[in-house]
Parts: C-alpha cells; structure tokens; sequence
C-alpha cells in the first residue's frame, strides 16, 4: 500500500505539472469532494464531485450543484446522466427523509425530459414527494438553471425496503 | 496558476497519506480517466472516470464499465444515476454514430426501469437503435451484470441537430 | 348499406332485450357520445365514449370523465390504459391550444405512474405546459379522483408539426 | 328499467338511420364486443371495443387489433391512449398468466415512445417479461402495424398483489 501511495503521488505530480486550467479544476473538485466525503458531508463519491448543496422547502427538498467542467457532455453543456443522477438523488434523499429510520428507498424507475441546455452558474433541482405508501413512493423533480429556465423534469418511483445490514 | 498547482499538489499529497484503500483506488480512477481523456480516450471526464469500454455488436453498441467504488450509491451498488449515465452515453454514442458528421445527437428524454443490483465485476450496457429518423431517434438499451442477469432497461429519445460551432 | 343497417339495428335490438343493467349504461354512454361527436363536440370516438368535459384556467387545461363501467378495467377500477388517454388528449389538446392553427401536436412519448386507484365520481386531469418550443413541446398531467386523490401523473412530449391536408 | 330499453331501443334506431358508413362500423364495433365481453372473451368493455386477439409465442404474449374507425385519433390515425392501452393489456395480461391463481398484476408505472403512424390494416403488439421478483414485475412491449414497421415501443412496471375479493 505504501509502494502504491508513493507512485500515485508522483503520478499525480505529473498529471499536474502538465495539465490545463480546466484539468486543475477538475482535480481540485475531486479532491475537495473527496475531503468532504470523508468528513461525512457526502454519502457518495459522485455526489461529492458533483458539490451538491442540500436544503428542504415546504416538504421539498432542494438540490443545488454548481455547473462545473466535471459535469460536461461532449457539447460543453452539463451532461444529461448527471442531471439524471441529480434528480435522482435528491428525490431519493427525499423519500429517505420521510421513511421510518430503519428504512432506506430503492430506485424502481426514473424518466426525464431535457428541456434546456444546463448551463450558468448552477443547476438547482427541486424535488416533491407525489405519492408516499407504506412499500413504494412516487416523486417529482423540476431542474432549473440559474435564471430560472427548466432544464429538466423527472418522475420517479422507490421502492421502501428494510436498512441492509452491514 | 503556478501557485495553484503547487497548492493542489499539497492538498493531495496530504490527502494520500491518510487515505483509505478505498480513496486511493477512487483517486487512481480519477487519475487514469484524466490521462485517458487527455489521450483521446474520452469525451467527458464523468465517463473517464467510469472508465467505459466499447465495441460494436452488429448494429448494436456494447458499452461495459468495472463495477469500482467511485459508483457506489449509498448502500454499495452502482449509483442508479451513473446506470443512467451509463444508458444515455451508449444509447447517444449508437445514435451518433449512425448520423453524419455534421450531426450531433442531443437527448430529449430517457426512461430506465431498474431490476437487480449493480454489482459484481463489471456491468454492460447494450444500446439498439429503435427508429431513426431525419430529425429524431428512439432507442433502447439493456445493462446486464457480470453473470447476465438484468440490471437495468432504458428507452431514449434522440434530437438529431447540426453539431454546434465551436 | 341499407340491408346492414337492418340487421345492426336488428341486433341491437336482441342484445337490449337480454342486457343487464351495466351493459345498457355502456351502450347510452356509446350513442350519447356517438350523438355528440357528431355534433361537432367530439373529435374522437374514444373521448366521445368516455365523456370528457374540457375547460381552461390559468394556462392549463382541466378534463373531468365521469367513472363509468365503459372505463373498467378486470378488477373494476378505472382502466390504466384509458387514464393514459385521458392524460394524452388533455397534454395534447393544451398544445394544440397554443399553436398556430396550421400546426398540430403529435404525442412522441408519454410516461405515466398510477398511485391510487380511479374509482369514486369522476376523475380530473390537470395538465400543464412545461416547455414550448418551435418544433416539440414538453407536458405533464395530474389525474385526481373525486376527493383529491392523486390517481395518476404523467409526462409527454410532443413533435409540433404542420396540419396534415385532408 | 323497460322503460330505459324502450328508450334506448328508439334512440339507437334513429341514430342509425343517419349514421354515416363510419358510424355504423363503430356501432358494429361496440355491438360485436359487447356480446363476445358477455360470452367471456374479453374482460374489459374496451378491450372488447379494440377487438384485441391474443396468442403466446415462446414466453412473450402477441395481441394485435384490427385499425378501425373506433381507434382513430383527430388526425386519422390510431389515438396514443388506445395504442397505450394495447401495450399495457398485452404486458399486464403476460404477467398475469406467469402467476399464482390468487394474484393478480397492477400496472405501477408506464412510458410509450410512438415511432410510427399506427395506420394499415392492423397493429400488433408483442410483450415481454424482462423481470419477475415476487413483488413486482418488469415488462416491455414493441408494437408494429402491418408490414412489420415499429410503432411504438413500452416499458411497464406492475405490483403483483393478491386478488381482490369480490
């Protein structure tokens, strides 16, 4: 483990000494989410990289991540899967929020409609709870830009299973 | 610039020393994914550091991706928005291949059905094109893990527009 | 044509006779909206069997089906399928509204989750223009019960093209 | 009750003394289903209206209905909800012939992309099981019209519960 620490410290050096001003960008976010995942602020490393900012509205919750090259398609705009991994993550968070304690939401399905290129500043999702059963819930997320453009709408359904054990 | 990445080479160099296993084999993904795309590998960071593999299958695309932590959701299985992520990139990659080069594929809407957890060694997705039009495309596409059984079953649609100027 | 409308009217005649009670209310809910699609208040015969009675508030588009044995589906609640017609006509009749009269909306696709049954009076659907574009438009629709349940919501979108000559 | 026969025997009578050739195939439509629906062959009024034929082929179920009148939307091609509801009878009868006696499937969610006119003699519809768990089931439709042409395409999800007591 030692051995792999010290080499991928001195390819990291490496990378670094010739990377542009995006790829340092893009390390740094990593990086940061990376500490930030650590301290417990982040359950997921995706979610960590992606610096999503959580707070709840009403019974909504309200996910806010900040356009970022790390998001970027092919076309430079945000990429369609991570606006899809946003909705779906704040929706989840959601239902999980509303769940007994020793429950956890599953994602059964999800559809989204891309309706505006995500660019600006930061993406903002906010997600609704529809429908809220004893063994399934059904939820809503709207993704607008920083302007207030929707970029995306999703509908998604969970189902409520028991906390697996560690 | 130059004091930026000497920061940042400090930052990580802490941050090795008091890595997990675990952090350093997201870390060493990351790495790869950013030489990798450096190289020409990748369009997007996000499918770096996914590290996706692909071929094509008769008029079928077959995109496989290593099951690694960096996918993790919150209960260890492959984050259902990088299964998503997964789909649209395969289902989009298929599209743009059939289109001609002054043309570029733009998402207008994905659905996708989960049926068994993403875990294993690896999972693969593969993307068929359903219908393709002059001004749209509808697809599908079907991920199976390591040992064949389903994890997942998307179904997309495609704007077809003229690539945009740089 | 003369001869067929004898014996049409001949089994009819025969099927009345030995009719239960629901079956008559399935066949006056089939000539009232034969009647009235005639009349100009149809455009479909599927709308015209199920009843609609459309209006408008705000910019959205509400539509009211009685509940009726016609709807049923085999366990005798509001058949899936028809509250999928019913979600489809209301998104599309709303584009349709804010087009230019040469222009028609054609469904591309349309994702609907159910989350209580439709039984009681009648059911509503609320249906609500997210995006309008030049060439698609993006949708949803909620579907209530009679006390306010959420039976239903649904997404669609629509391609915007010219009116077709007869 | 004699007397709403009365009454509905006349009505008939007049309505199809001016009935177009249309409305006479659609009144013929309804009739014919009516009596196969009280001879047990279909389940539903709206199935009997489609006049929906079904056959197994290896584990997938075909249905295919004859275009008709009765189908059409306001621009003369078979309407979206009604090509919905063949996809969901289809998957939610398929599903329901892979279970036990006392259960019964409920559609949970749906999403149909339309890829082609629904026009030509008839469309058929051929359904899949992609998952069954205990819980729940996963399917998908692809329907296509006469000449081989696909039309549309559905995933569906389904709870599986026990029979409702009559």
């Amino acid at each position: 483990m030692m051995e792999t620490k010290k080499s991928l410290c001195s390819d990291i050096q490496k990378l670094i000494e010739v990377s542009t001003d995006e790829e340092i960008r893009v390390l740094k976010q990593v990086v940061t989410g990376l500490l930030e995942k650590r301290s417990g602020e982040y359950r997921t490393y995706i979610m960590s990289f992606l610096q999503s900012k959580t707070k709840y509205e009403g019974g909504d919750l309200v996910m806010t991540i900040p356009v970022h090259p790390i998001l970027n398609n092919s076309v430079d705009i945000v990429h369609g899967g991570l606006t899809a991994t946003l909705a779906d993550t704040a929706m989840g968070t959601l239902v999980s929020e509303n769940l007994r304690e020793n429950q956890v939401p599953v994602t059964s399905e999800m559809k989204i409609n891309y309706t505006a290129p995500g660019i600006g500043d930061h993406i903002t999702c906010r997600a609704s709870i529809l429908h809220l059963g004893t063994k399934t819930a059904v939820t809503e997320a709207k993704i607008y830009n920083d302007i207030g453009t929707l970029v995306a709408v999703a509908t998604g359904s969970f189902f409520i299973i028991e906390r697996p054990q560690k």
